[in-house]
C-alpha cells in the first residue's frame, strides 16, 4: 500500500568537502574563481556574511544516515564548494532500495511514519539475488524504488542559481528549480524526472514472480547507468559554464546590455537539439524565450 | 525496457481560462487584486508588457493533445489567471496511463521517440479491467504510471513566484521550484514527489499476474485520491495567502522591514507541523531558515 508519501532521506549534507578541508579526491582541487558581473536581479548581497555562513555550515558534522558524500559525486561536490558563491547542503548520487511499510489497516499514519524501514539499499547496480534475499525479510508492504541523483546547493546570488539551473537543465535534470526564501536565501535543487517505483509484496506476501524481479532489476540497473552518465554530463557542463563565464568577465558591459525584459521579444521556436549535447550559455539565448523545459519536450509521448 | 526518459506531455496550456474570456466554472469569478508592496528583489518590471504578453498568451489556441484544461483544476487555473501577476502556461490534474515503447534492440532512440504510444490514459481512478483490456493491445514494452498534478505559472515578479512556491510547499508539492531566465522571465513549477512507475509487459508478453494488476490499480487509485486532496489544499492555501497578503498591504512598511539577510540570523529547528495543515505566510518565518523542504522531512524513512 502506498500510504502517505515518503519524504526522501538524503545520503549526506556534504559537510566534508568544503574548501576548509579538502579531501584527497579523484580530481585535482579546483581554483576558486571570482564571481563575475552579470544581470543584477537584486542588489549584491552581503558576500562576507555568506562566506562566514558557508564556513560554519561546512564545518558542521554530516547529519545524514550515511554520514558522508556518495563517492560518485565527490568530485562534483568539491567543484561546487570550491566556488565562493556555492555551498552544497545535501545530496544523493542515486540509489536502488527496497522500502517496507507496515501493511495498511494495522496501523495509522503516525505509526507507519515511525516503522518504515529499508530492507535493501545500494548506490551501485544490483543483482536479482540481492532483491530476493531482502524480500525474504518482508513482513509488511514493500516497494522497490530507483531514486535518481539529487543535490541542493545554496547560492550567494540569484544569478549564481540561474547559472546552475541552466547547467542542470542542459544535463537532463529537467525537474530542477530554484527556491527563494522571504529573507533572500537562495537554494537551487537539481532533480531528475527519472522514476521507478514498484510495489512488490503485500502483508509479507510476494505479489510477483522471481522472473519479474529479474526483469525489473535489469530495468533499474539501466536507469542507474543513465543516471551516472547524467552526473558526468552535469560535471562537464558545469566546468564549461564556469570557464565560459570567466572568459566573458572581461567584457561585463556586453553582458549587462543583454539583460532586458523577455516580453519585448518575439517568441521563437526552440530548435531541435542533440540529446546529451552540452550547449554553452551563449547558445541558449533563443531557447529561453520558451515556456519551460517540460513543454518544450512535448514531442515525445 | 526503460529506454530514454519520457518527457511529460501536459494536458493543456490553460489558454481558455484567461480573464478575457472567463468560462462558467464551479467557482464564482475571483476579483483581481492589486499586487502588494513587498521585498523588492529586482526593480518592478514592465507591468504593462507582462499584461500585454499575458493577453496574447491566453488568446492562443490550446496546443495540448487534449485541447482543454482538466476539469479538476479549472477553478484553480481560473483563480490564478484572475490575478494580474500570474499566467498559467501548462497543466495536468494528474493521470493514470499505460505507455508503450517498442521493445529495445529492435529500435534505436530516435525510432522509440516516434513510436511511443499510450494504450490507456485517464484523469479519473480506474478499474483493473481497464488496464487488462489495454494490455491486450501490447506488442512492445509497457509501463503503468501514475503521474501527479503538475502546473506551470509564469509570474510577473520574483516575489509573486515566491508566494506561489510557498503555497505549493505548504500544500505538499515538495518538488516545486522557480526558474528565472537570463532575460528575467520568471516561471514557477508546481511538482509533487509522488510517483508510481511499473513495467508490466516485455515484447508484448505480460510479466505479472492479473491479481497483481488488481493490487497495483488499488494503490494507483489511492495515489490519485491523495493527489486530488492536495489540489484542493493548494486551492485553499492559495486563497488564504492572497487574502492574508491583501490585508497586509495596508502596512507595507512592516513587510519591508522583515526583509533582511538570512545569514545574520541564528538557525532554529523547524517545529513539527501537522500534515495537511495550511500555515499562513506569517507562521513560516521560522521554518525558512532551514535548508530545504526535503531535508526538513528527513525523519520519515
Amino acid at each position: 500500500a502506498p500510504g502517505p508519501e515518503v519524504p526522501r532521506a538524503l545520503c549526506n549534507r556534504a559537510g566534508r568537502f568544503g574548501p576548509t578541508r579538502l579531501p584527497s579526491a579523484n580530481r585535482a582541487p579546483v581554483p576558486r574563481m571570482l564571481a563575475v558581473p552579470g544581470p543584477a536581479l537584486r542588489p549584491r548581497g552581503p558576500m562576507a556574511a555568506f562566506r562566514r555562513w558557508k564556513e560554519q555550515r561546512l564545518a558542521r558534522a554530516d547529519e545524514s544516515r550515511k554520514g558522508s558524500v556518495d563517492e560518485a559525486i565527490a568530485g562534483l561536490v568539491q567543484l561546487l564548494n570550491g566556488q565562493e558563491r556555492f555551498c552544497t547542503t545535501s545530496s544523493c548520487a542515486g540509489r536502488l532500495l527496497l522500502a517496507q511499510a507496515p501493511a495498511p489497516g494495522f496501523s495509522g499514519y503516525e505509526v507507519q511514519k515511525k516503522n518504515c524501514s529499508w530492507l535493501m539499499v545500494t548506490h551501485q547496480i544490483c543483482a536479482k539475488e540481492d532483491v530476493m534475499t531482502a524480500l525474504q525479510k518482508a513482513t509488511g508492504d514493500t516497494v522497490f524504488k530507483f531514486e535518481p541523483f539529487i543535490l541542493h546547493v545554496q547560492c550567494q546570488e540569484l544569478q549564481d542559481a540561474q547559472l546552475l539551473h541552466s547547467v542542470a537543465i542542459d544535463s537532463g535534470f529537467r525537474n530542477s528549480g530554484i527556491t527563494v526564501g522571504r529573507r533572500g536565501k537562495i537554494m537551487m535543487a537539481v532533480r531528475s524526472t527519472h522514476c521507478l517505483e514498484v510495489p512488490l509484496s503485500h502483508m509479507g506476501k510476494l505479489m510477483v514472480t522471481e522472473e519479474y524481479v529479474d526483469f525489473l532489476v535489469q530495468i533499474a540497473n539501466r536507469k542507474m547507468e543513465e543516471n551516472m552518465k547524467r552526473i558526468d554530463r552535469f560535471y562537464n557542463c558545469l566546468q564549461l559554464a564556469l570557464k565560459t563565464e570567466l572568459s566573458m568577465s572581461n567584457s561585463p558591459h556586453e553582458m549587462i546590455q543583454k539583460t532586458h525584459s523577455v516580453y519585448t521579444h518575439r517568441r521563437k521556436r526552440k530548435p531541435d537539439k542533440e540529446p546529451g549535447m552540452c550547449t554553452s550559455s551563449d547558445n541558449k539565448e533563443e531557447s529561453e524565450t520558451e515556456d519551460d523545459p517540460e513543454t518544450n519536450l512535448n514531442f515525445f509521448c
